[in-house]
């Protein structure tokens, strides 16, 4: 399937980014570390590749910002080629139906978390890549700069740190399923290894680069290398579909219409098989923790090009 | 859009029926009522029809069974045009991610369903129907019978009744949201015709023309009638995703990959946007309620066909 | 074990009872019916009576008011004495932990109400006093004019009406607990009959009264009836004291340190075994639904009287 | 309130444990640390202290035992005597409601555990010790040498270190509770604390003896001193009452009658405020974690002897 050329969506996107700068902006920067406290709120970047490498760039797109649980996806995607289908045994694939950071559903159902991309998820699959790799913090960059290509990608310490100094909920996480036995490795090893994923710095352009391999069967398609299957490509994306926004995913289904992945960070990820990626960055966060005016960007966008999924 | 022409679907779903009959079934028939407890266990047809009205049939596609929650599908979109977005007020639309029938969350969230594919979900949709519509039973059949141009649909007023003798859940669920407010008409009124949509017969042939719409951004592809907006279309395919299949939408997301909705008697709905509908029938459930060999047929086919829409 | 002759009951009520007066009430008149959302909010009625016969009153203690869910430890006294131990297999003795309407706890422990005051937990007490009895209304109505010697109560039949045109969480509950098996007779029949017991309407006179028998292992100590055996009327108390207020059971325990019962009209029960029995009422209540006064006073007077029971 | 002189706790006693010990016991030895699962299950003592010091003993009554959670008890004693009321800012006096270990209560009520009983409650206690005391370990075994006159206590430093290797769920907790802010202290050194006070070691006569200031207004009636004030022992009592059996506080209350504290070890203490403490040790324990035969003991001493409180 090849992208539709007929639509310009350099016209449809810089009429969007133009509308989107006029609105007022809602919500609040995340602020529980300082680092992501101080970003400028007015940041505002969007950049989409389509899968025969058209490119749109608009606004602060190449600034490097936090992309935090966006890196989710790219530790799910290295723990499915290292450990394949056996993962699933650790973490489910379903809707999580309440916040991000709910020990609730953790403990009902004894130390399985929901899907990979919760924070308790994204944790076992951390202990999964700890239980792969050498060296886990440099192996895991090094596949990351591998599939975008970009030497230039780095985890950002000073993040990481604060991260670490304030991931007391993060580590009842790790604790509660350790206590049911699903965690192998280290619990400060596991939360370090985490905590540094989580720093990734990314620009837009980057983002949409690294991840348009979800949009061509697991192939990117510029260079031809095979990330991971087809079949696996789906799958993430289909997880991306139903738990990417935590208790906001039908919510982004419903008026957006794509696979995404949000970060606290104000960026967004989201994928149209067979046709682009696109990447949206703006800091302040609706209540449920996903970019606002991200979001509306994305709504627009699949509105007035008519590439929902659905 | 068009569908792949290259793809031969007869010989796939032969193949793939062939070898789903083969397989032992797994789990139980659905036995609440007597009515659907004494459902002939081996039944089993298929049905897929492409937008551009090719046709492939299998097994027991013709003959009619109780489509259950399926019709929760038709009674959103007719609510969707009489009510338009004010609907989404009343009911939500992100994943329960609890069994199908929980007061849990009806109680946390103050009365507002979900989705409007739980039962408490439907109630809702059921009562604004009744609010609009002079005869609702009647009005709701001759649309139905409209959108799928098929005089014969009927309710089974048998086991519409069995199902109100041995409804106190859903009784419960409905004076639950009627004490926070949701509920505008007579409970058992609403409840009656809850049932009554519940208890609607259709074969494979007829689920999978009724729903081609939305293969089709809400125009039927072979009369040209408008059944809803593309824009809604989409919502509704978007809402099955993520809320079609109860505690196991996201097994079916990743391992379907299209937006579908199952009900207890054993029938499934899927839909590829921009190529076909499929219905597939087996009575025997597994422990979420959703057809056991239904679902394996179509993880068979849209691995097959490479057609999941991620 | 006598009451302590020593204590000046007299006195130190009327000093608790002027202080009471002066101080700011808090709180809310239930109003959920116009019934119960009319009354005066300064009524103010306390009447203490010891198992030795002496009584002590203060203000508005004779005026009678809707006893409301104090009349279920009347029911669960009745309905003790008829099905006896096999009762237990039906309601349990732990406190709910959570606001007395939840249905949250009935599902998870599948239709077993926690306790007998828990709305759900009387409830099922209703359905068995209906099964036992041949006429429940009027057959209650004797029992308990019998235990008070008192021929004059009688229930409210507008309150009961007005009840049960807003009971929808009841509602819910019973239909819940149907769904499982927990309830034998028709719904609305054991509606009914519950709430005509909530509507009995007693004066703190009469309630003190009423109530000596849980004071004295079981027997009036006035007329040496025996209204229940001593091991009954022991857990009849350790019921109320674990059970009697709710999710603030703890904090009446904690305050007052008494078997109690409170009821949404306003009005308080508590016993002092081998003591005495105390009703208080003022109809302000709490957030938790308690009355806000009432538990002052009993808080003030166990605590100078050095007679809380721990 | 002087003991009833005229009954025979000897024979009474005698008669009980003589029975005790013929019944099959129920249940298992609790296992999560080698140190307690290697205990003997046929351990059986009971001691009994009146307040004027009669004492009655039975079975390995002088032999040491992990006294575990009892010591939560001490640990609420110490804390309101440093603390006082302000406390309560920090836990709350109501029963859980749910399985002692549950994260779940805690997490919706924003980090302020249910009662100090709890272990989220108890480690909060411990965060208040620690801000407290110098030398936390050493000043509270001190102060329970001190309250039981007996230089003879300790803890147990293999059963602490094994407790902590396997205490991830106590982690999870104060992860949880630090995280809203409700810990003050080190996590990892509120934790070795922790797990030292559940390690102390006391004989069921060791443990009659030094809670009997429970059941004598907070005075030590051997010594005359005073341990607390009587106000503060009469809400201790309250809270054992409601809180001290986890979600079996209601079973206890209504076969037993009296306050009392369990702990994993298989030991109960139970106060008869003005008249005895009686402590038991039986290690099998029932589903809830509680001593099965301690339990059946304690429920027909206090029928027999007609001492339930109630």
């Amino acid at each position: 399937m090849k992208p539709d050329k007929l639509i310009d969506y350099q016209q449809i996107l810089s009429k969007i980014t133009a509308d989107c700068r006029q609105i007022d902006d809602i919500g609040n920067v995340a602020s529980y570390i300082p680092e992501l406290g101080n970003i400028d709120p007015n940041k505002f970047g969007v950049h989409l590749t389509t899968i025969d490498n058209q490119n749109f760039s608009f606004g602060d797109s190449t600034e490097k910002f936090s992309i935090q649980s966006i890196s989710k996806v790219l530790a799910l995607t290295l723990a499915l080629k290292l450990e394949g289908g056996n993962l699933w045994r650790r973490v489910g694939v379903e809707p999580s139906g309440t916040a991000f950071n709910s020990l609730v559903q953790l403990e009902y159902e004894h130390g399985i978390p929901r899907n990979p991309f919760i924070n308790a998820g994204a944790l076992v699959i951390c202990d999964i890549l700890i239980s792969h790799l050498k060296k886990p913090k440099y192996d895991f960059l090094e596949f990351t700069r591998n599939i975008s290509e970009n030497p230039n990608l780095n985890y950002c310490s000073r993040i990481a740190e604060s991260e670490k100094l304030a991931g007391f909920r993060n580590a009842a996480h790790i604790n509660l399923m350790k206590s049911y036995g699903n965690i192998n490795n280290d619990i400060n090893i596991v939360l370090d290894f985490y905590f540094n994923l989580c720093s990734l710095e990314m620009s837009c352009q980057e983002l949409a680069h690294t991840f348009l391999f979800l949009a061509s069967n697991g192939i990117n398609p510029i260079t031809n290398q095979q990330i991971i299957s087809s079949r696996r490509s789906k799958r993430i994306n289909a997880i991306m579909q139903l738990c990417g926004f935590y208790d906001e995913a039908g919510e982004f289904s419903f008026k957006v219409g794509l696979p995404g992945k949000s970060g606290v960070g104000g960026g967004i990820i989201a994928i149209h098989p067979g046709k682009y990626s696109i990447a949206v960055w703006s800091p302040k966060l609706n209540k449920k923790g996903n970019s606002y005016k991200g979001m509306k960007i994305l709504g627009s966008f699949t509105t007035k090009t008519r590439s929902s999924i659905f």
